[in-house]
């Protein structure tokens, strides 16, 4: 488990720029992917960044709450969670880094987490599932939620949604029957209670598991936010199953991506007739989603994506296969018999330090780098390889 | 229309020959293929054949009802189809031979169809669609094949089916109400009044369409036959609907025959809880059908093949892909401005005369011949090709 935390003052800085721009701020997230957060923060504040960045913090930037943020959260036993605490998942979330460079809109990763509930980011996410769809389920779609939930926890599989009415909801309960952990991922802040009706829904998800949301507090909910939301939703886990889902539907956004992402897209079937499965089916039918008609099914099918990448490459989550370029560089930078400091890699790769301070715990989980007392190096069961990917 | 008819003596042959094996009699096919109905009748009665035609004829090679069974088939309103007849279905049947030349086993096309009701078999299997499913089928599963074959029949495409309880019954109701045609393909003689319940309705779909077997009068049914049937419901029609079915169903062995024929699959979904919806999810799941929530998707699956070979290949029907070796000798024989009777086709082609008749309606059917009143000759639309099928 890797224990490191942030520095106070990257804390501040991202609590600042996750105020600063209505998510997802795809210039912002670039801007502070090369400058580090300090540096973005600081030049967000003062203006003095391009246009693309100005227009998406205009209205905001000269607002500095992340003080009262942080104090905040801590009131009410939420935490901000950012890409240089030991606890961010890198892993899952790189493909919303490797779809936002190849020009996917929309899909930037998170700048930071507000999370509420005890339990670490990066374990709640280990073989996490997303389950989705309608909020006016039907009963069957609702029940097949429940017992889908119930029955991936119990085979040691977090079950994530979005605390909606409907499935989302029926799903959280199953998950929390089984003992959980579940996690809620929200489309406003943390504080907005909404769904009304699932306050206390909501207060047991963070009792067995996380409620997360990358929205400052008071952020209201609306319908673009739950769309943006729908994209932490499918990054954060490894599969998305759809229960129910009309033709166009929240649910079908949340499947889709996940499919854009490279994760596992699976769709339960339901009665032809029922308008609620009209989704479902076309997802299966456009070959978008698995049909899932049970729990083994799924357990099957999110594991069959494991044992498939297995088939084709050894050691799948030790390659190099997978890793954006300045990843590669990062990882390149590094020496098999001797540990070097973030700073000197910096120096090697020409990756800017904090994006090697943020690269280096990926490629710890995937394998790739494990750190010591003086820095980081390759494990021995990671080959180096070029900048171009090459063995 | 091809308004052939078979002589009497090939009627007669292929009469004794039905009755002599069990179908599916590879063996025997093959012989009958290799000799012409009238010298493999022959050769049969005489036992002058291979082991392998003689094991499969043994037991029944001494009894010739031939001259009876042709004429309870009139009495009884029926009357046996040949290949040699102008209505005989050559091109649906076509995969049934290559299917066996491949060596998949028990998918021999039939020596001759026993058939009662008015309507031309050729006519009868255009855009014919095979609708599929459990006996013990539930009322949701019901309601959809009625559904379902109603909407077919209404745009066109006959339904066919095995007339038993659950599923077929109501398809075969369904295609009914909408004024027909619909037609039963039996694993028992047609005369056999089976299953019980349902001989009202084989009168009412021999009213409206046809009722079919290649088991004499007097066969009784039994699981086996079920199974032999299965692959002339799959082999007559262009798709094959599963509407409900168990993991081990006939059902499912129809759609697996109809994925080797390559025709089109499909399978309507259910609730998961539904064991009788077990077997058309696994289908979906492996592949081995698309799944169809509505009849917009089955007529939609059912255009799309010939959509999707019309981009491959243009005027697909009028192409010599997909002929056997046979088709293609005699294909190779006939010329664009000079009508040739079939003996000099044989002669040329070194393909049995039996046989050439028996192909050239086949390439009639695909428009790669025509007739007239001096014998017959390649269509304008159809380009001499080489015996290994090069331009």
């Amino acid at each position: 488990m890797n224990e490191r935390r942030a520095d106070p003052e990257i804390r501040l800085a991202r609590a600042y720029l996750l105020r600063v721009a209505e998510p997802p701020a795809t210039a912002l997230a670039a801007f502070i992917r090369s400058h580090g957060p300090l540096e973005a923060a600081k030049l967000v504040r003062e203006g003095a960044c391009p246009n693309s960045v100005l227009s998406e913090t205009a209205a905001r930037r000269t607002l500095d709450f992340a003080e009262r943020d942080l104090a905040e959260a801590a009131r009410r036993g939420a935490r901000l969670v950012v890409p240089e605490d030991g606890e961010w998942p890198a892993w899952p979330l790189l493909p919303l880094d490797q779809a936002t460079a190849r020009g996917k809109p929309g899909l930037s990763p998170p700048i930071g987490l507000w999370v509420r509930g005890d339990g670490r980011l990066d374990e709640a996410v280990v073989s996490a599932v997303a389950i989705v769809g309608a909020r006016a389920a039907t009963g069957y779609g609702e029940h097949t939620a429940t017992e889908l939930a119930y029955g991936l926890v119990r085979n040691g599989m977090p079950v994530f949604s979005g605390a909606a009415y409907g499935i989302d909801g029926a799903a959280h309960r199953g998950a929390i029957a089984a003992g959980g952990p579940t996690a809620a991922v929200l489309g406003c802040g943390l504080d907005a209670g909404y769904p009304a009706g699932h306050t206390a829904l909501l207060n047991k998800i963070a009792a067995c598991g996380l409620v997360i949301s990358e929205y400052p507090f008071g952020t209201p909910p609306a319908r673009h936010r739950f769309l943006v939301r729908n994209r932490l939703i499918a990054g954060l886990t490894e599969g998305t199953v759809v229960v129910e889902a009309g033709i166009r539907s929240g649910a079908r956004n949340t499947a889709t991506t996940a499919g854009v992402l490279g994760k596992v897209v699976m769709a339960v079937p339901g009665p032809v007739g029922s308008s609620m499965s009209a989704g479902c089916h076309q997802l299966i039918r456009e070959s978008a989603a698995s049909l899932v008609g049970s729990l083994d099914d799924v357990l099957e099918t999110v594991g069959k994506l494991g044992a498939s990448l297995a088939g084709r490459t050894p050691r799948p989550r030790r390659s190099t296969d997978g890793l954006g370029e300045e990843a590669l560089r990062v990882h390149g930078a590094l020496e098999l018999r001797e540990a070097r400091y973030p700073e000197r890699i910096a120096t090697d790769s020409g990756v800017p330090i904090d994006r090697v301070r943020s690269v280096l715990p990926e490629l710890e989980l995937e394998g790739l780098a494990v750190r010591s007392d003086d820095g980081w190096r390759l494990t021995s069961r990671s080959r180096p390889v070029s900048p171009l990917g090459g063995a």
